[in-house]
């Protein structure tokens, strides 16, 4: 396993800053007047291609570019923000890719990956998939591009929490992002640590799959015993990797959301940010308020808001029980 | 009626731009591939309050703070956006607010209201809240704030385009707005005349609330026969103004949007676009590839998306009947 550290990520932001857009930071004066906090979002729901996915992608191949070793051909599984993410990506170096997904995608999802230039070929299960993308990776020179275990692309994920943490004018006190297999949560780790080193880093994950909770009680990488229902559908990832679980195990907190709250924030996300949040993104704000809560002086809390890709039937279940009461509050949410 | 002109919402520019968010334009590559033309979105939705309204609220108060005449006591009837601008605007200059509205207002959008600071009264009915605030206008050194058919108003909303064409790289061939009592779109025709005048700008409403078309054809204000049930709760105003109407007769095309067609948007826009649209400002989209249907050169469109405040009723009425195709096209929203 090899070490990553800040230079990887400093070096990620030089090699992607023209392929990727610097997203805003977003806050609300109500939502701050009603938590007596200071929450700070980082909007990578506004990245291209709708989440931060874009970052490590475009970090892989522009390391490779720079090393003059580009491949010929491109694979990658997913049925959700790294599939777009590669296709983007590989269309700016204009390789031909194919993106391995299940019969069950979302519609509108595969037609953005197709819009992006990538074919999309269909398996009746995950399991189908996985097994052809693994093969196809073995051909020559094709380039297999995992979604989150591997150095570059955490390093390119921790240019999110880097560029926030040099747009802030002031230093937070936390940081929260979610954690699917961790690309995300190991990036803003070291990105934190090095500018921000007082700063608790503290990541969050639906409690119906708690599968990087449990590997962290354990003190060894524990995989879900099986498929994860949760709206938080960008962190049901079965299992976190080698590359990940490590930086994971430096954490200062983390954070198993009931499916209710990550309802409920979503809901209220996108509602007084007036942003398209993804559930997986909207749940840290459960774990937040219940770290909120412990603390004695206001705080400003850094929130890596990492999509907005919902499908339409998560919108519909998300908005099917309205849920927002008069204003949420740290009391509201707590069990 | 007084005149305005583009000196006025220039005025308007240097006057309120301490007060107001400089709100981002967006695009999406995806949406511009598959319509074959280049749309440019203005999101207001990231304005302060959620709206462009508070650049009409505050343009009134900052200029009478110009002239050392601000009033000792400030008055509105809405139970929208408007409320919410005129209680975050007159918190900015500590005078006390008195919002008229009707019981049957969001309890979100009541409580956001009341948390800039205004007080809220309630009225069973929208004719009895109007009594009473006319009343309360007429009180000493107390200023009743119009939400469209005040020249200053209408000046201060046309800061948005003219913001938007300040920042944009091209000339739009094209400017869209909604149109509810007319303060926005008069003031993006002022604007776009000024600073684009071979760009053709364009009026959409919804069909189910199409007074201002109506008012168009006939060549004089026709008020709604009654109460107006459409999504876009925005562009339901009974009638345009003395102030709006003669602008709004200078307009180059305007259309009339179907409720399914503001949906179906609704939902387009908040997908890709990644923003809580409010159905008011995705209507537009329905009079955008009508209007592109026409055109025979790829064409710039700049929308002026107006607002991001959704009642949490309206978002599960939006999404309870997903109707995302495979992508948006010219052809797919034709009647």
């Amino acid at each position: 396993m090899s070490q990553i550290t800040i230079a990887d990520v400093i070096a990620a932001q030089d090699r992607i800053n023209h392929l990727i857009h610097h997203t805003p930071l977003l806050a609300s004066s109500l939502l701050n007047h009603w938590l007596g906090h200071n929450i700070v979002f980082k909007a990578e729901c506004l990245q291209t291609i709708g989440a931060f996915k874009i970052r490590g992608a475009s970090n892989i191949l522009a390391k490779l570019a720079q090393q003059n070793n580009l491949p010929n051909r491109i694979v990658a599984n997913s049925s959700g923000n790294h599939a777009q993410a590669v296709a983007y990506a590989a269309k700016q170096y204009a390789i031909p890719t194919t993106i391995y997904t299940v019969e069950s995608i979302s519609p509108v999802k595969a037609a953005a990956t197709r819009g992006y230039g990538a074919e999309v070929k269909m398996f009746t299960s995950r399991v189908l998939a996985d097994e052809a993308v693994a093969a196809a990776g073995e051909e020559p020179d094709t380039l297999w591009i995992p979604p989150f275990n591997h150095p570059d692309i955490i390093a390119g994920q921790g240019t999110a929490a880097l560029e926030a943490l040099q747009q802030m004018d002031t230093t937070p006190n936390a940081v929260f992002a979610p954690c699917g297999g961790g690309g995300l949560l190991s990036g803003t780790l070291i990105s934190t640590r090095a500018f921000a080193p007082n700063c608790q880093v503290i990541g969050c994950e639906p409690l119906a799959a708690n599968d990087a909770a449990r590997s962290l009680r354990a003190g060894q990488i524990v995989p879900l015993p099986g498929p994860a229902i949760t709206l938080a559908d960008g962190a049901a990832t079965p299992s976190v990797g080698s590359h990940t679980f490590p930086l994971l195990q430096q954490l200062d907190d983390f954070y198993e959301v009931p499916e209710r709250h990550i309802q409920y924030w979503t809901q209220w996300l996108q509602h007084i940010l007036k942003v398209h949040v993804e559930p997986t993104s909207a749940m840290c704000m459960g774990g937040v308020v219940n770290w909120l809560a412990k603390q004695r002086e206001p705080q400003t809390v850094l929130v890596i808001l990492s999509g907005g890709n919902v499908s339409e039937a998560t919108m519909r279940q998300i908005w099917a029980n309205p849920d927002l009461s008069i204003q949420p509050s740290l009391a509201l949410t707590l069990d």
